[in-house]
């Protein structure tokens, strides 16, 4: 295993790409083999399903380590409601049982940043109908973390699992909005970029926009594009469905000012975290009803149908430019540490 | 709240006493007063217990900042999934679903380190009948976070939901084997004492060890005696049960080289965090039937009866030295951090 993924942890075992998916499967995927009856860790999707009556009880969950913890937009504790609300959602299971949430504090953490922090919580269950039902408390001496890391792990019941892993030749992907927002906004921060003013993370509960996709029917997969961006997302729906994916460049919606920005730092916004958008696999005959009931929901005013599944080039993700195709390549190091 | 708090996170926040169930209470339960059908952040008990069908699904989680990571008798790996599957045996959830794993790994940690950690996380989930079904993998650049930050969650279904409020006057109190070997172990690994060979942590799983003692009958409160050891958990136990809890000083099961080891460092053996003991409090009539039922299990061979709860001194512990009788304080300042 050294020998793969050489001797010790660097950044691009968290950046999202292929290092990262090889470290959990040399890791954790080989050590935890165990049947499940349900999806498991092998699967590696957005998170569990185990069988509970005739439903499914998913189980989710992310640490949060993002840096600044405060960004134009949200903050680290938005950033830890909203991505366990949308990996549940992202399986299928809309409406949350409950959330827990696990803080790990640097000694001389000021009360008044938990205390924002914990407002930013709060609206951001109010906004998903979910709340904290349990939690755990660490403070370590000062310098052994830097601040604070967050942890959510999320569980709800659903009857419709959804997976990352069924879609077919001939589906149509949405994306529900402008991609890239919250890396920009984070990095721009970050970096103090002159054009920081304009750049907000997107960062938001999804569930009940996956709501109104469900019930339009039809939905094939769904996954949201954090790290590594859509470019990630999918590279990994191409690959685990065995297709391939062409994206139309002219309808993915991006702002200007991302693409200004990420113009700036010579990134590519498809590999750029969001944390307010998914990305939907649907039937060709839903397409249309289902990218108008995402329409219907304020956070999904800019969706768009961007691409289309291939029975050949499975595994690989292709951009139509209008004037050629090329390979789009999943991210390779780690342009943006520390964005969730 | 930073009046009362003091502005800052101090270490004395972590120390599982009363200062961290005063931040938690102060910052994260008022935040979340939302009514769940069930027990939720409010009862601040081990976990979460929410209503599915004619079950409750318990749900907890834990981060394990452990340092060191590898110490006499287990590593933070093994800590990660006991803690976890500890805390839902606490509920009476002895059969867990599934467990989450979430780590946080500074750039530059060793490879073999890891799998070493995944090794314990695996021999302690076959110990414990329980697997991992999924996960997160965050990198923060070198000298953002000391090593790793593991967190587990899980969950379990229950039919019997066992409290820590529902102790009665009569009640007897029965602790599961000697106390303070976690806290002790890691202590003297930490500084290195001469003694630290003879000492090793007690980290176990005791879902087995608790489904007999549950089956023998009569278990009102369960409860493990982790950070702030024996003496804040019975304080936790009496202050929700509104009871007072007399401990027997010549009852307490403490092995002698904890015992000579917390005499070197100044700590008393009731403020040392256990990893591997419950303590059950049982209806008098039962007593004798559930430490027979503890005994027969191999974690249980030291299990004691040591004390008796009493309708005065509500929510205090007082202990019968057999010379005397004084009260049990909690513990104030952090003696030990990152003991878990």
């Amino acid at each position: 295993m050294n020998a793969l993924l050489g001797g010790r942890v660097a950044m691009r075992h968290g950046a999202g790409g292929h290092a990262m998916r090889a470290l959990i499967e040399t890791v954790f995927v080989e050590g935890f083999a165990a049947t499940v009856d349900g999806v498991g860790l092998a699967a590696m999707d957005d998170g569990a399903a185990l069988r509970v009556g005739d439903q499914w009880l998913i189980v989710t969950t992310d640490s949060h380590v993002v840096q600044p913890r405060f960004f134009p937009g949200g903050d680290v504790g938005r950033l830890s409601i909203c991505g366990t609300v949308n990996d549940l959602a992202m399986m299928g299971a809309t409406e949350p049982l409950g959330l827990t949430c696990a803080v790990v504090l640097e000694e001389g953490f000021p009360f008044s940043d938990l205390e924002t922090i914990r407002d930013s919580m709060k609206a951001a269950c109010a906004e998903a109908g979910a709340t904290v039902v349990t939690g755990d408390t660490k403070v370590m001496p000062k310098g052994d973390v830097d601040g604070i890391v967050l942890n959510t792990t999320g569980v709800a019941l659903t009857r419709t699992l959804v997976r990352d892993c069924e879609l077919r030749p001939g589906d149509r992907i949405i994306v529900t909005g402008t991609i890239g927002d919250h890396g920009m906004a984070v990095m721009a921060a970050r970096q103090k970029l002159e054009l920081q003013g304009s750049l907000r993370s997107d960062v938001a509960p999804l569930n009940g926009l996956v709501r109104l996709a469900l019930r339009a029917g039809g939905v094939a997969a769904l996954k949201d594009p954090t790290r590594g961006g859509m470019a990630s997302t999918l590279h990994e729906l191409a690959a685990k469905s065995g297709v391939g994916i062409v994206l139309e460049e002219g309808a993915i919606p991006v702002r200007k000012e991302v693409r200004a920005a990420a113009e700036l730092l010579g990134i590519d916004p498809l590999h750029v975290a969001n944390e307010g958008k998914a990305v939907i696999g649907v039937r060709p005959e839903f397409a249309d009803a289902v990218l108008a009931a995402v329409r219907e929901h304020p956070l999904g005013r800019d969706a768009a149908i961007v691409g289309t599944c291939l029975s050949d080039w499975k595994g690989k993700v292709i951009l139509d430019t209008g004037f050629g195709k090329r390979l789009v390549a999943e991210i390779e190091g780690e342009p943006m540490p520390r964005i969730c």
